[in-house]
């Protein structure tokens, strides 16, 4: 069944007429005050709401990420949020640097209600909300303009006045005009004006102004444009703190803060990655660590993200994706090996120049900065190169392939990774490595050797003892260096050895380190590479030279004859 | 640990210069070319990439959405996309109206080997990239300007002279400036423009220029600006199909696309629900149905979306979130109790009008042009209020509580929500319902009764048989019809009972219709609800009424009397 054809049912959102937008032109340079509603519009939409336990744990984190406004539940309507204030009111765990948020519908016993909740606080905010939207004011309450004017104005008056009845409590008054982005703009400011008639903010005691987009239903330049168009309409704009309250229904949660926040607005309620009812609340993370990489900080802090992802996935009961921004398993990895390749080149040259702006392909952030490591950066699948294989050896083992080897080993990872069709992880390419390069000891094995000069002569003398094909044989040789002496000696026993190319390098630290030698021969007209790892620098070439032949003569076309038991 | 300051690591993006921008007063007026890349992008990033059957399976369920362009792979670089490339060809698996995609590095035998995989194809994409990206060309590939133009102008001519040599194929062309968004502007018209001239499209065979945010950098409003900077500036337009790559590490690659459509492109890249590396790339079914709810046909088909989503959970092996827009499993879903009677209220109005536009408060489109049902839209937690338990009750089981019934009933459900703390099944508001109102049968039961009327009399007569504390005993009445009959047999035996109020309804069908008597009384000067159900009219309205007087006598506090264990 095609979907049906939508013009029948849905019309385009109608735009404001705002042809000479600023915020376009804008970016964001400081960060706005942060509110997080994680307790209540967060709290609210779960399929088991948190008990005080879990409520407590996250309004904890929640101060100690930085927030200094916390929307903490909607005591009127449910005794749990009520306890759940009185807890922290009557136990004293909020910190005086910290100011709570209730929420309450615009009828008398619930504000009643949320003021005997809040009794004893000392900063609070009320937030109160009716329905502007015209369906909502048509098809749910039956009201008039005039109706939802009233009962706004009457809201913030028995608020006002009972903000003022308890003098020992910072009071800050909070109005939503509900769905504000399918509001008739018009209307949006005319009802704000009443309300802010009703209150009268000053530039000295500001009154929040918060216009949620309920239910995100447009692109977030509509978003925006509502914003810019609301904040150059309204009167006195300099006695309100426009606050955002962003929804997720088309994906462009994050995108509509954003852009709201270039449009002038001071202020953003949202979640820690995005819970909230059906599609969720915008991420408040998510927006902090995308000014952060812009150079902004953004005054809360997410430097060790991991366990507060793991709590808020407790406290939720909601698992957080893999490819969640900044957080996500996946997100700070590579599989790609051209990726892998271009990081690799990155972290080298980032290693050179610690000091610069960060610059590493693929990596928009630092993992450091929310404390994830570099060693997750790079995993190797089928669709890996080179890179990748090399990084992991090279990070997680201390061995750097010269490039040719790279190549050639890589070959051998991928035949293994397209063949299992799995991840390979750092320690099955290790044991590829070790079977392919080091673990061979047939037909020849260096049981041991003696090395040593003539006074005045710059020859290198060696008696090499080698098992070949089971035999233990004694061989000899001279040359300008061990290497040269060792290829002498196979040829004195007539295995002619060609070195092609010749790398070594230490792994490890003081009495642990080794020598790791690379080691390209030819052989029979091929060249074929050979690996020693060992204690002494020459044990370690001559096992390369070794490691070599014993290829040669076990295959044809090593790459392919890895079994894949030994990747187990 | 705070994080630290960002101003020393990183620098705000440089935004393109652009005051007299055109595409924030533009909409999305029709559907762009749609691209997957699921099998390329997504595939690569997999921790796990996918084998031939899950490839085949996707690819299969890709061309019944209706994607007609298919990037299947990175042929050159992995023998799996090889032989998968083949598979589809030499089976004749790809219907005449797909054009398969396939990606390639500015390589000489990368090139020559993705024709090898392309050989017979119907309609093919070659598209082939390099990294125009200053600190790409600087770091990773070491290359200047010159060379970077060099080597894309050198595949150009290799590509376009294989094609000439393979006429069979329809042929399109795709050329990429990788990481688009961090080139200098100028630089990326440049290089596009040099492979056009190499190239030479015409309006009626055209190439594609795909302009990917491989990584993406800033608030989308940048792209767009971008894109409508690069569209304004480069020759020959109407000879470009101009394309979007958008990923998601901010968190906003659906908007990105969104705006990058407004500002001119043509054709979108990417993947369903937004697999791809790190973040994913932009998720076409969120913009695909954002286009929807506005009025415009996507020209993809996901009217059945759910065995989508798990389809492609298993070729994956990744979840879709349980809040991703229009799928997920929560987004259709609403806890709060005043979303919930806003929802009930509009659907009510709905059925009214089945053929308005679309207005159902807290749900931008209707659940069943994706396939889903309604049943899922109210769930029941502590945080609800009556209206989800009354349309749980209606939808599910037939029972329309009069309101103030539905208030005294919501408060015994909210009491059990809170005390247990887990969402509400409509099993469970049934079953707390059936044990409040139905089930309690002490001290009265009703066991038969009987009723006549004389001639020419117009009261009704009665004689019921009913169980009082164990003792069978039959009582008369008369009045106006049976209930009142009913009442004065009760008075006759000394049980005074007052009828407040009174509603009725039938429930089911046919044979199996049974009738739903509310009946609102006053004992003892208390109003209290009973209810009834039975096949006859007469004995559900007497049931009704004894179901009060029990309850009456059972607890001075019904509500907070119903034990735990009646719902578990």
């Amino acid at each position: 069944m095609m979907l049906s054809d939508p013009a029948q049912k849905y019309r385009p959102f109608v735009a404001v007429d705002l042809p000479d937008r600023q915020w376009p032109g804008k970016r964001i340079e400081q960060p706005p005050i942060w509110t997080s509603v994680d307790l209540r519009d967060g709290n609210q939409s779960l399929i088991d709401p948190m008990n005080q336990e879990r409520k407590q744990r996250l309004f904890d984190m929640l101060v100690n990420i930085g927030f200094k406004e916390i929307e903490v539940g909607f005591p009127s309507a449910s005794q749990t949020d009520f306890d759940f204030v009185r807890t922290l009111i009557e136990q004293d765990k909020i910190p005086d640097d910290v100011t709570i948020q209730v929420l309450t519908q615009a009828r008398p016993h619930l504000i009643e209600r949320s003021f005997e909740a809040l009794k004893g606080a000392k900063n609070a905010i009320v937030h109160v909300y009716n329905a502007t939207d015209p369906m909502f004011r048509r098809v749910v309450f039956k009201v008039d303009k005039q109706d939802c004017v009233q009962i706004a104005q009457d809201a913030t008056r028995q608020i006002r006045d009972a903000m003022n009845a308890a003098p020992e409590t910072n009071w800050t008054f909070q109005y939503s005009p509900e769905l504000f982005t399918t509001t008739e703009m018009d209307f949006a400011v005319e009802i704000v004006e009443a309300v802010m008639d009703t209150y009268q903010p000053t530039a000295e005691h500001r009154m929040i102004v918060n216009l949620p987009a309920t239910v995100e239903c447009a692109t977030p330049n509509n978003y925006a444009d509502q914003i810019e168009w609301f904040c150059r309409q309204v009167k006195n704009r300099d006695t309100l703190i426009i606050s955002l309250h962003p929804h997720n229904d088309r994906g462009t949660g994050v995108a509509a803060a954003e852009l709201g926040l270039m449009a002038g607005a001071d202020r953003v309620e949202g979640t820690l990655f995005g819970n909230g009812e059906r599609t969720g609340n915008v991420d408040i993370v998510t927006v902090a660590m995308n000014m952060y990489t812009q150079g902004v900080h953004p005054a809360l802090d997410f430097s060790n993200i991991t366990p507060i992802m793991r709590e808020v996935e407790h406290c939720n009961q909601l698992p957080v994706h893999p490819r969640h921004p900044y957080v996500g398993d996946l997100v700070f990895t590579a599989f790609s090996g051209s990726h892998q390749d271009a990081i690799k080149k990155g972290m080298t040259e980032r290693r050179e120049h610690p000091d610069a702006i960060w610059h590493v392909p693929y990596l928009p952030i630092d993992p450091l900065d929310v404390g994830r490591s570099y060693e997750a950066v790079i995993r190797v699948n089928s669709q890996s190169g080179k890179g990748g294989v090399s990084y992991l050896l090279e990070q997680e083992h201390g061995v750097e392939l010269p490039r040719r080897l790279s190549i050639e080993f890589s070959q051998v990872v991928q035949e293994v990774a397209e063949r299992t069709g799995r991840e390979i992880t750092s320690q099955m390419i290790y044991q590829a490595f070790s079977d392919e390069y080091l673990e061979r000891s047939e037909p020849f094995a260096l049981a041991s050797h003696r090395l040593w000069s003539e006074p005045d002569s710059p020859k290198v003398n060696l008696e090499a003892t080698v098992d070949i094909d089971g035999q233990r044989q004694t061989l000899s040789g001279e040359g300008n260096g061990p290497l040269a002496a060792f290829i002498g000696a196979l040829a004195s026993a007539g295995h002619e050895v060609e070195i092609i190319d010749y790398n070594e390098h230490s792994r490890g630290q003081g009495a642990d380190a080794e020598a790791v030698a690379y080691v390209e021969v030819r052989l029979d007209g091929k060249a074929i590479f050979g690996v020693g790892i060992d204690d002494s620098i020459t044990s370690a070439s001559m096992k390369g030279v070794l490691s070599a032949i014993n290829r040669h003569h076990s295959t044809q076309a090593p790459a392919a004859n890895v079994t894949s038991n030994t990747l187990a």
